[in-house]
């Protein structure tokens, strides 16, 4: 007997494996749970709640690692409970791993652990009378006789506290060090965490890892809160033209502290910082103007990494632990995409090989013969959802899925329930779909056919009727939603187009194409290749990757050699401006019609 | 005929030298008008107020340099002025330097300009649609194809200015580079003002100089706004412990901004702050707790030379404008004194020489075969006028000199007013002459004679009457203000006598003894070494330099090679604790003795 699992508040829908546990379920669908232990019932991290339908009952093992109370809200492990029907389990964000689908497989480089940060252990001897030695001067002294290090810097926050410190813990101290300056001290055995950031548009994940034991602790993602000025980059980019950038800037601040908090509890842990942004984003959290960005050529202040204090910015960490910005390389291409470039090792590899990664705003990068071209292409909000007449983000009720033959539409919705909009997935599907039914001709204009009508603004496709979806209202497809899919497939072919006419290189000659990015990782690549997003090549050749910036922010934080390679990356980079670039219109209205 | 210039507010009566201006005498006295001229009429800087006497009229050549207002107001340049009466001349805050008396002479080091801070002149081209190039990297390629510099990190708060910095300015600009960080770029031409402060426990005095055209500026001071909370260090401390440490730290950093808009107008020129304090104010500035410093072994947090970016102290300054602050060498030894030593060039001396900071604690330093010992003795506040019965500050009023014969008692007051009170150097002088005249014996104590009399808590010495002082009181020395001044002494020479015998040093084997500070300056020292308080030697080798710790921050902040001495100084020092030294006890109860 086959069930579905239904996650909520992520909204996916899983078949039940028979035999499988909640948790191992979840990690093959690429809903990754929160677990240190693994799935073995020791951790008790892998708490779900049982909102509807039949499990196996608790057993004493599992009754040990909940509270009454957990019991009775309807918590288990998930990694303790198996499915006897078809289920609708709640994962609280604590038990939530952000990135979902990480299917980095074989090209996840070791993480071989060479922080920036290093730690060393001290036992001194108190100060008395007869030895007077000032605490700093006698830290330097234990550091020069126990590791031969000298020349060192004090940070000033940690320099106010340390005779505390000091005395505190009985003169048995870590003493965290980076570049020659001593930014922290703490009691012995006290960790030290280091938190990579993938700040995006839309969201914002945290990767917290112990430095000095390799341990990865779960990560953990909010949304953007500057969603609230606009859900894309230039909106905020306005906006903060607008004279308000401080606003933008620290919203993200708030929610940076509120994930640090969450991951570790104590802020003071915290001693590195690594962070991967678009441009704008990284622009915004700086401080740094954002006009030049608004408007050709689309400069960034910076492009080089950046070593900033994390207190100078607002964020709350060890005494003077700093934040390590990856580089940019554009206005539009940012440490996110280094940090992609980084994570699949496009920039060593030998083969012909393309990463992308789709949003708004979307990167894309040709590796061939040993250089790297990038440019950054206007996808647009689609994808998102936005600016489709029914579109939504890819949660509860979404179609994110399409099949239309000649009995009729089949779809899958997120969640399990009656649509109620369609996604970035969906949207993709449907008109592959409509291509290859021809109820659309390569200019995208729909033809007749029974489900194609005259609405409001032009025809419409009905891909759902009213008394089938959640809303009670036809969900359609309208001849100007086909026309904005088209702009962003043509966007992104585009970009792909120029990077090979650029390098002289056929499309036959790509031997791989990473998709990276969470909505890269839930589209359908048969559609998009059928609607002429992307080169018609063998579907093994395509790797969708998950979110390899969250990982290259990850390498970045773990390894100074990872930040000299990013900062090579970045200035190998041959950057082309696309809608400067002079095939692009040609390019562009080729793009936009359908194979 | 000679007549007498009474300067105000600082109190101080000039006899006047024939045929010289005001300039010239008020020179000669030590008190230093502000003036970059010289006194050939042409800079406008030190004008004076005259409120009463005749003085030479005004000439066509004065006039251009006064306003009608300034004229009616009875402003005049000291410069082109000369006195024809017995005068009263008010010097405005912005005319007077504060250093009087700074008999540097010979032993002033070349002040050859070798800032930390470089200054580079750059025109870039302005960035096109076909050259884009983010702000950052182009200033980096203008300083590398024009300097040869490399790896260059910005100052956070200069990056989030850049771009409008360069538009506005037409992309011509001095950048000014510290230690590999670009912490500001400015118009061309803008000159890089430096600022030496020498923050003291009385008085805060700051000596602004342009650091790419070596010229300083007048020198100006105030008082130490911590005196609110204690006169003395110990009860700062003390302050500082029970919790409000912030706000001590914040009431001269308040004073240091005043005092950085009182020499520029535009903060944002300084680009670079010296900083030399004894260690308590050290580290109440910085933050540091000073819990340390309250008790034995009265240690410092920390002994080295700091660089701290000002606006992390809540300086005002330019964008990544650091502080640089002098060594410290214990509790109360600190980078004041070495700032003197810097000054005086003791450490390179061949010489046996002292030097001697006189303040509530006196710091002595003997320099010997190459080596420098140094300690610090808790003389008191009595050279400030501070317990004793009819003490006051060196102000308007004061008895700052006296001498005393069979016909009575012959008093210099400053402000040439009645009396009502008297400073440090007459104390000095008062109790030498009660010993020179028998009337008072080697211990001390006040023996029959006319004008000692029964007060209410002992015998006390009439050094003026009622009928002749400002209030109507007589004024008395009593036998417990002798005995402060006994204690005073007694532990300024049994700091030079542990000195002596720790490096088995003659006294008559001293070549010269240097006293530095304002209240040194003043002292007669016939009448020091009367009373025991220094050693009988010719008085050709004693040297009164004034406020070499002035200097001293003006050469730490001129100059990187000056910045290494310091720290060479500092550890070079051989720190000796007075009060636990085993010859302590016995020296000081001998040095109690008058000769």
């Amino acid at each position: 007997m086959a069930y579905q699992i239904n996650f909520e508040p992520i909204g996916h829908r899983v078949l039940y494996r028979e035999g499988a546990t909640i948790f191992e379920t979840a990690r093959e669908a690429g809903i990754l749970l929160t677990s240190s232990c693994g799935g073995r019932r020791t951790c008790s991290q892998c708490k779900v709640r049982i909102l509807d339908g039949d499990t196996s009952p608790i057993d004493e093992s599992e009754r040990a690692h909940l509270s009454e109370e957990e019991i009775i809200s309807g918590l288990r492990l998930a990694c303790a409970t198996r499915v006897l029907s078809n289920l609708k389990v709640y994962i609280p964000q604590t038990s939530l791993m952000v990135a979902q689908r990480l299917e980095l497989s074989a090209r996840e480089p070791a993480l071989s652990l060479e922080p920036v940060v290093a730690a060393y252990e001290l036992q001194l001897k108190a100060t008395t009378l007869k030895e007077p030695l000032a605490d700093w001067e006698k830290l330097c002294e234990g550091l020069k006789e126990g590791y031969g290090l000298g020349g060192l810097r004090p940070d000033l926050s940690l320099l106010r506290s340390l005779p505390s410190i000091l005395r505190a813990c009985d003169w048995a101290v870590v003493v965290a060090e980076r570049d020659g300056e001593v930014i922290d001290v703490r009691p012995h055995g006290q960790r030290l965490l280091g938190m990579a950031i993938d700040l995006c548009t839309t969201k914002i994940a945290a990767y917290p890892v112990y430095l000095n034991t390799e341990v990865s602790l779960a990560s953990i993602g909010t949304i953007n809160p500057q969603i609230a000025y606009g859900e894309g980059v230039m909106s905020r980019i306005t906006y903060a033209m607008e004279g308000s950038s401080q606003e933008l800037g620290e919203s993200v601040i708030r929610t940076i502290n509120q994930l640090i908090k969450e991951a570790s509890g104590n802020p003071e842990e915290v001693i590195e910082i690594s962070l991967a942004g678009n441009t704008a984003m990284h622009h915004l959290l700086l401080g740094l103007p954002v006009r030049q960005l608004g408007r050709a050529p689309y400069l960034p202040t910076v492009r080089r990494s950046l070593d900033i204090k994390a207190r100078d910015l607002g964020l709350q960490a060890a005494h003077g632990a700093y934040v390590y910005f990856l580089p940019n390389v554009a206005g539009f291409i940012g440490g996110d995409h280094i940090a992609v470039l980084l994570a699949t090792g496009l920039y060593e590899t030998n083969k012909t090989a393309i990463a992308i990664d789709i949003g708004t705003n979307t990167e894309i990068s040709l590796a061939t013969r040993g250089t790297i071209s990038s440019l950054s292409c206007a996808s647009g909000p689609a994808f998102e959802g936005a600016g489709i007449k029914h579109g939504m983000r890819a949660t509860s009720g979404a179609i994110e899925g399409v099949e239309i033959d000649n009995d009729g539409n089949y779809l899958k919705v997120i969640g399990n329930v009656s649509p109620v909009g369609i996604c970035g997935s969906g949207i993709l599907d449907v008109v592959y779909q409509l291509r290859k039914q021809c109820i659309i001709d390569q200019r995208g204009r729909l033809q007749d056919h029974p489900l194609v009508r005259q609405g409001l603004a032009g025809h419409e496709f009905v891909l759902a009727s009213g008394n089938t979806t959640g809303t009670g209202q036809d969900i359609v497809i309208t001849q100007r939603d086909i026309g904005t899919i088209q702009l962003a497939k043509a966007a992104i072919r585009t970009g792909i187009n120029v990077l090979l006419s650029g390098t002289g290189t056929k499309e036959n000659e790509i031997d791989e194409v990473i998709i990276a990015g969470a909505f890269g990782s839930y589209i359908d690549i048969a559609s998009a290749i059928g609607i002429g997003m992307f080169p018609s090549l063998p579907l093994a050749r395509f790797h969708q990757v998950g979110n390899a910036a969250g990982l290259g922010a990850k390498l970045a934080l773990i390894s100074r050699k990872n930040r000299t390679t990013a900062e090579e990356i970045a200035s190998r980079i041959r950057y082309i401006e696309l809608t400067t670039h002079p095939k692009f219109k040609h390019e562009f209205s080729l793009s936009l019609r359908f194979p």
